[in-house]
């Protein structure tokens, strides 16, 4: 008889637990241990912002199951079928003589753990910012279950009122929006000059940081930290241009791939951090597999073969099947991410998928992009949510490349619908043949995503001349163009751009048109522009060439608007 | 200078219109007249339950704008830039002479219309069964504003009180809810066994069912109904097993394609009826054009080649961009459908995608399916609701086929990427591998369409022998299983399946198995059987053989259970 396989996985979090349990499963004779530093493992850490808004009150339930059982390396023992070690720290690992020195961080004892494959689940840890005062007493690092409990202790305690975000993405946006809920003052310090960097395009996050505002979060954008203040504990925050009052700081700049183990054992790595990985999660020792946020991914978008570092639960949980697949035998290559992300931002879901504008652009691919703008439901429905959706495809092909959501509506379906696209290589003709799922309480008879397609093509056949606000609020800031507003007189006196418009109702269009002028720019809007689209066909059919539309129309309007009534 | 394209359009609800205003748009110069023999166009059908729930006061708000203009001929002439001809009827095709003879109906006034290219959007009527006292008063066929609107006024006026819908399907689900909320006491009769038969499979539809009742509303299934009885006005609904006393009744046994015209123009309809047409919406006369409820679909899901019927919104809005597309000589062929349907019933969405488990056994195709229940977002958010989601997979190639769900959980979102998944021809690995959006607002870190897929393909491969819970139950009922429950103490205290069963929680049954017989089937289960599935590993490890668990466990039990607290 062999001796079972012996498995160690190195990390506890998120993908080592996944590996380790689904192993067990699937090959309940293997002899599977883990180890991880920390005193807990297997917690929810995506749910701390929660918890700090206030939405549970026991920061313990991020470590129990579904049904209130504590995941204690009891728990994994009896249930799971695999052997936890807490407090051990795995301090090298010899490939040749495949044995792990691990570290009992209580006892100090310093033992090797043999393998037969090796998984390394170490995770990533937050950037911590080269500048004075990280280290000052109330600067939190929104990482681990310590930091959520002891921050709501400190605000409690101290009577913690100014809250300073370092970072507008997904962290950022998620404390600010907790710290608000608890009634403190937040203001977000970013060093790009929009929120979500990276994730959304500047157009989409603009659009974006209007709701953050409205709900009294104040965005710092385009500043760089250059230090925290404080005698002790923090007191202020100062940019390259200001100083903030602050006596709680978050810091949440991003995280970096926990790539040292790796490293040192010589296995690939990106230069800029990340362990390399093939579709099975080997990696360059196969007998070493890694998953998680110590790994850089492939894009799955079949067509950009760049490796990326996205950090997500999703993605390990993924990683953790695959791995488990292929130590017992299975291989089930992972196709790759495509880049998805999501967050709740107050009443707004802000959402992205594939490649973003701007991505899709530094990789010089022929791109045309639109953005939609209207409600979730049919107009009838009370509870109906307006929405901007951004779209961008192939201009060789009209592949679906990427989707971005912001706004009440349901973007959280558009966006998995546009993932699932992505991942089979769909077109925009994919995307309107859909059969989604109708009914009034769901959506309007063509998802906003159909018409969103639809609209791009039109942009792709010439058919509809539209123009991102960006663009517009640049040709008008230049004052080269007419605005024509569509609307009825009454949408017209409750709301308007703030600038001069000529004002003529869509069904007045046809008779009117002799009014406007043909050797000017004429830009077109309505409240979602489809009208403006309208517009923009009536006057061309009434030959005037130089008409385009404000693509999202008064809704979809990043900036000001002027409100009447 | 050759005269314009001149296109008739019949029928002015939804795929009238939308082929008349996308065709405007991208082919101004072609004359376009849509003609109706109904006063009003162009209404929002589908918001008719939702009127007379009360969630909008204004029937009129179904014929409007989403900004509140009537769709009115003179809206359709000035904004739209189409002729609109109501209480007009089409008489006849004459195809030979390429014109329509109409109707006025207030004059009574006969005249042929010349066309180019027509295009027949007929729609469909409700199906009226042969019995008695279809006629009375107070039975509403529920297909236009005038029966919401009257049915809302007759319940003020005459105080009506008890009301029966005849038919189960979407309408019928629609209905009862509405006349519910409106505190109405509602009996909802359907001649099949289940209620939604053709769109849910019997065990999701039992599921669904027990929610309904949980709901106060009476489901009186399997039985047919022979007469309504009344004076001058309904008095009572019969059966052919009791008499069910009803002021109030809704016929909604199905929508049948109004082929009538294109039937007696020669052009090819299916016997059953329906007009058949290609990808790009021509009828066997390549000049005429038919789309929406009047015409029959092909599915798209890439494995039948089956024509179907299914009348929505939503088919109906993307037959009229195609019919438009392909008058103005842009080929954009149609994919076809995938029987996607959705009705929200109380605090429930249950939708389905693809084929059905009994569509797919009716096609003797080789499937395999699972059951997954649990909640839609991780357990320490608040808000989070349970549902099932049933999966059909093909076990050829792995190809999603069907998916259903039911609950309160997000299964919208879950029917969409489905919906795409399935037109797109992808696996079950591909569902796997979506880049899901995470975030915990939204789903769990395994969004759970991926879940459901791990536990198929964990079936297909053999490893999880699951069954579902009608399967279960006629095992138990035979008593030839014992029932394994191995959730904890603190859960098996607040609601069991109402059997003899063992209770060992998971944590102990690496211990205890010895205390189980070898020589019994095992049925494991807990809250939503993952527990039961590694319940039957462990036990497979441990040299049982006959262990299987019930899918859905607890929370997706379609039957009663004892609830003890």
């Amino acid at each position: 008889m062999t001796s079972p396989l012996n498995v160690v996985v190195i990390g506890g979090v998120a993908a080592g637990p996944k590996t380790a349990a689904r192993l067990k499963r699937i090959m309940p004779e293997a002899r599977v241990t883990l180890i991880d530093k920390d005193r807990i493992v297997s917690y929810g850490a995506c749910g701390l912002p929660y918890y700090v808004e206030g939405l549970f009150d026991d920061i313990n339930t991020l470590m129990e199951t579904p049904v209130g059982v504590a995941r204690t390396p009891v728990f994994f023992d009896k249930v799971k079928g695999f052997s936890v070690r807490t407090r051990t720290e795995a301090l090298a690992i010899d490939r040749k003589n495949r044995q792990v020195r691990v570290r009992n961080l209580d006892s100090g004892e310093e033992a090797d753990l043999p393998y037969d494959k090796l998984v390394i689940a170490t995770g990533g840890y937050p950037f911590r910012p080269p500048i004075p005062g990280v280290d000052l007493k109330n600067v939190w690092f929104m990482t681990h279950p310590d930091d959520a409990r002891t921050l709501v202790e400190e605000i409690q305690a101290q009577g913690l009122k100014k809250a300073v975000m370092v970072g507008a993405g997904f962290i950022g946006i998620e404390m600010a929006e907790a710290l608000k809920h608890r009634g403190l003052d937040v203001t977000v310090v970013e060093m790009v000059d929009q929120i979500m960097p990276g994730i959304l395009d500047k157009d989409v996050a603009t659009f974006a940081a209007k709701h953050l505002r409205a709900k009294g979060v104040k965005l710092v954008l385009g500043e760089r930290v250059t230090a925290i203040e404080g005698d002790t504990r923090a007191a202020a925050v100062k940019t390259d241009r200001q100083k903030i009052d602050a006596d709680l700081v978050v810091i949440a700049v991003g995280t970096r791939p926990n790539d040292r183990l790796a490293r040192a054992a010589d296995l690939d790595c990106m230069a800029r951090g990340g362990i390399i990985i093939n579709e099975y999660c080997q990696t360059s020792d196969p007998n070493i597999y890694a998953g998680g946020d110590c790994v850089v991914n492939r894009y799955a978008g079949k067509i950009a073969g760049s490796r990326l570092f996205v950090a997500l639960g999703s993605t390990a949980n993924k990683h953790g099947r695959i791995i488990a697949n292929h130590i017992a035998g299975k291989a089930t290559p992972f196709s790759g991410i495509t880049c998805t992300g999501i967050v709740r931002a107050f009443d707004f879901t802000l959402g992205r998928t594939g490649l973003s504008e701007q991505q899709a652009r530094n990789l010089n691919m022929e791109i045309e992009t639109v953005t939609w703008s209207g409600p979730d439901m049919p107009h009838y429905m009370p509870g109906s949510g307006p929405f901007i959706i951004k779209m961008i495809a192939s201009k060789r092909d009209r592949k679906l490349l990427g989707v971005q959501v912001a706004g009440m509506g349901n973007g959280a379906k558009r966006i998995d619908v546009s993932a699932a696209v992505i991942l089979l290589g769909g077109t925009l003709d994919d995307v309107s043949d859909v059969d989604f799922g109708y009914a009034p309480p769901y959506s309007p008879p063509i998802d906003p995503l159909a018409t969103c397609a639809h609209v791009l093509t039109n942009k792709l056949d010439g058919l509809a001349r539209g123009i991102s606000a960006f663009e517009a609020k640049a040709i008008i800031d230049r004052g080269d163009a007419l605005l024509l507003d569509v609307r009825t007189p009454q949408e017209f006196a409750t709301v308007q751009l703030p600038y001069d418009v000529v004002h003529i109702p869509l069904g007045a269009l046809r008779e009117k048109s002799a009014e406007l002028p043909r050797d000017r720019d004429i830009l077109a809007f309505c409240k979602v522009s489809m009208r403006g689209y309208e517009a923009q066909l009536i006057l061309n059919a009434a030959g005037f060439d130089r008409v385009r539309f404000i693509e999202g129309g008064i809704i979809g309007w990043p900036f000001e608007v002027r409100n009447l009534s």
